[in-house]
């Protein structure tokens, strides 16, 4: 890393950077610094002209032909041998289908099959909710015993004990960015003779991630983040391969059927990872999620993480540096191996500095009480894009613009 | 219905249609005659550029924003309140979300926890499956003495019987267009302390259904269909008032908590129909299918039905007068008032025959083992689309044409 800090050598920086070409691929909107693609990822240019296809084309001239002249019944499985090389899965592993959360209650629910003896599941209660509550209406439906264990980082591990089940956490924390060292607890996990699975939510398409590698047993996560799928694009799910045709997930619909075009009167399970598909796909949505991935696919992943970790080590020392005086405290994890692509710091004045920044076309967000947070996607976040932003933040510090901000405060929704 | 049949008669029948007009709106292949709008309907030509302000605006520019300022967090209710009023259900009763499948096995869970005490669901075996694979994926991991009871259209209410939690029927059936008498069999199945459930697949935007004035308790559906959604397009959940805040069902994602930007650990239920929603959904699907109810908005569903009426029975009356020799069989019911919007016939060669009819342009399908299967969408289907479809038909009869079709019998899949 640098040791003085300016704006030309920001430019020094993105000179050097090989994933630079990157950024030409996605419509930015002119002047917008958009440090928030671990929430949303920007458009990818070619996204446009993928959905006027489908939508002009295969679904308009097409009509149900596409079905197979257009490929729409194999996206999921198209979509996911794609993915499946962004995250250490094999061919086959992967499908790209409905959303993250019903992901997780299938492979939660696959997994329980194969403890039945066991009834206790490790979660992280102050992660991004939405596993917690999946996990507790599958847990309620079993009945008979079944229990959440909460944990933080600093006492996972002692949470997995020979009485769990399985580990279910995310990979990446949603406010602080602190990753969960998944090499070591799947490890812990299996030692304890428990199925491991991971949410990737904020870690596909920024970390090098390396389920197989690892030994994980499932895994979900979202298209919409790092992935720039589209809003709400569709979810993901890994099942290792051993697990195949044996953890079967319970929401059994027609797609996951043995042959599905049989319309049998009874449900079959596909022998392999189609068994996690249920219903029909959302297919414009599904296509141009593919526009991502295919993005992706030309760019090397190691590339990319060691990127993303520059990134942030760039705005926490400009930060440091620049901004000490204004009050603002790292929440996320200082060494950066720790870390995912995103940085968060807490400010008595969060919200309206944040808003102050997003009017000021730094886009960032606000998680409650007081988190200012932001996210840095290596294939179109540039060096000089990170001086620039802290550069408006200090103008909105030193001027306190912020204050003018403070009578918008209603709540932050994204 | 006339009593004498030809061309000009059907363009007559076109020059009286109130309906007529709606034609216009939708992008019809040239020269394509499409009965096949009960598998995907065709494109209204507006969901072009509604596609491209999603992409290119909402995404491209409003990025974030866009969950607020293009109210995405809101379209499933927004497109429930529209689709509501075609299916005879109150404001706040309907959602658009997620697919049909899993929003059956929602509904299903929810109202099994009302009917705690009985173990048997009356089903329909022969109707599309993935329905039944829904019910059997719960029952299964519901355990503990659950059966499914399938009967057929006569023997179904002898099989409503008192030990009967709930009776799940497709109202339309997929191959034949039966409609099972959804006002006679939901008062069966209330007699007897039941909770009916109904599939409007084949009924939304083709059917006059009245949900309440049935005194249904729960339907779900697909948009895909006559309701011109796009392929794939979310499908929706009606879940009566009573119920809401009662049955609650446990696919519980973050977007159906009671505050869902607390971000709290653990799940509160919504109070309403949002409850019946799970995760983040597929905005640009979503937004899309909103085109097609906002059409359906300005046309009377009375006069939908009444159209849907008059085609199928001229499509069977034209049929019987000029193809009769042909070796077709009526599989659909004769009496208007208990068939769907859908004709099917068995014919020894009905793939071939469907085939040569696909390759000149007139768009029906096939469903083993011997069924051809003609939609009629009344929004865009005319009576001379009738008239030169069976035109067709009698050519290839005439000339065994569908002999050259023989070569080519892969599966048919759609």
């Amino acid at each position: 890393m640098m040791n003085e800090y300016s704006r030309a050598a920001c430019e020094q920086l993105d000179l050097e950077d090989s994933l630079s070409e990157f950024r030409d691929e996605f419509a930015i909107p002119e002047g917008m610094i958009y440090l928030d693609g671990n929430s949303l990822g920007v458009r990818p240019k070619a996204a446009l002209a993928r959905a006027v296809e489908v939508v002009e084309e295969e679904w308009g001239v097409g009509l149900i032909k596409s079905w197979n002249q257009a490929d729409w019944f194999s996206l999921p499985q198209r979509l996911g041998n794609k993915l499946a090389k962004l995250i250490g899965a094999d061919d086959d592993e992967v499908v790209v289908t409905d959303s993250t959360g019903l992901n997780l209650y299938k492979v939660l629910a696959a997994a329980l099959t194969q403890r039945t003896e066991r009834k206790v599941i490790v979660m992280n209660g102050s992660n991004f909710p939405t596993d917690n509550y999946m996990a507790q209406g599958l847990l309620a439906q079993l009945g008979d015993g079944y229990e959440i264990r909460f944990a933080e980082h600093d006492d996972m591990e002692a949470a997995i004990t020979e009485d769990v089940a399985a580990v279910c956490l995310t990979h990446v924390h949603y406010k602080t960015g602190r990753i969960f060292d998944m090499a070591a607890i799947t490890a812990k996990t299996h030692e304890v003779g428990a199925l491991s699975i991971w949410d990737l939510c904020h870690s596909a398409g920024a970390l090098d991630v390396d389920l197989n590698g690892c030994n994980v047993d499932f895994a979900v996560g979202c298209t919409y983040k790092y992935l720039n799928g589209g809003p709400g694009s569709p979810g993901f799910i890994f099942t290792a391969k051993c697990h195949q045709g044996k953890a079967l997930q319970p929401l059994t619909g027609w797609w996951g059927h043995a042959d599905p075009f049989a319309f049998e009167r009874d449900y079959r399970p596909a022998p392999g990872i189609n068994q996690m598909l249920s219903g029909t796909q959302p297919i414009l949505s599904l296509a141009v999620a593919e526009v991502g991935l295919d993005i992706f696919l030309r760019a090397d992943v190691a590339a990319v993480r060691a990127k993303s970790k520059k990134l942030t080590e760039l705005f926490i020392r400009l930060m440091t540096q620049r901004c000490s005086q204004y009050g603002f405290t790292l929440v996320s994890p200082e060494d950066a191996e720790c870390r995912g692509s995103q940085v968060s710091f807490s400010h008595t004045h969060g919200y309206p500095v944040m808003q102050a920044l997003i009017s000021r076309d730094v886009v960032g967000d606000f998680r409650a009480p007081d988190n200012v947070r932001f996210g840095f996607t290596p294939l179109y976040t540039s060096y000089v894009d990170v001086w620039d932003a802290v550069d408006r933040l200090v103008d909105i510090m030193e001027k306190e613009l912020w204050r003018d901000s403070e009578f918008n405060q209603r709540g932050a929704v994204t």
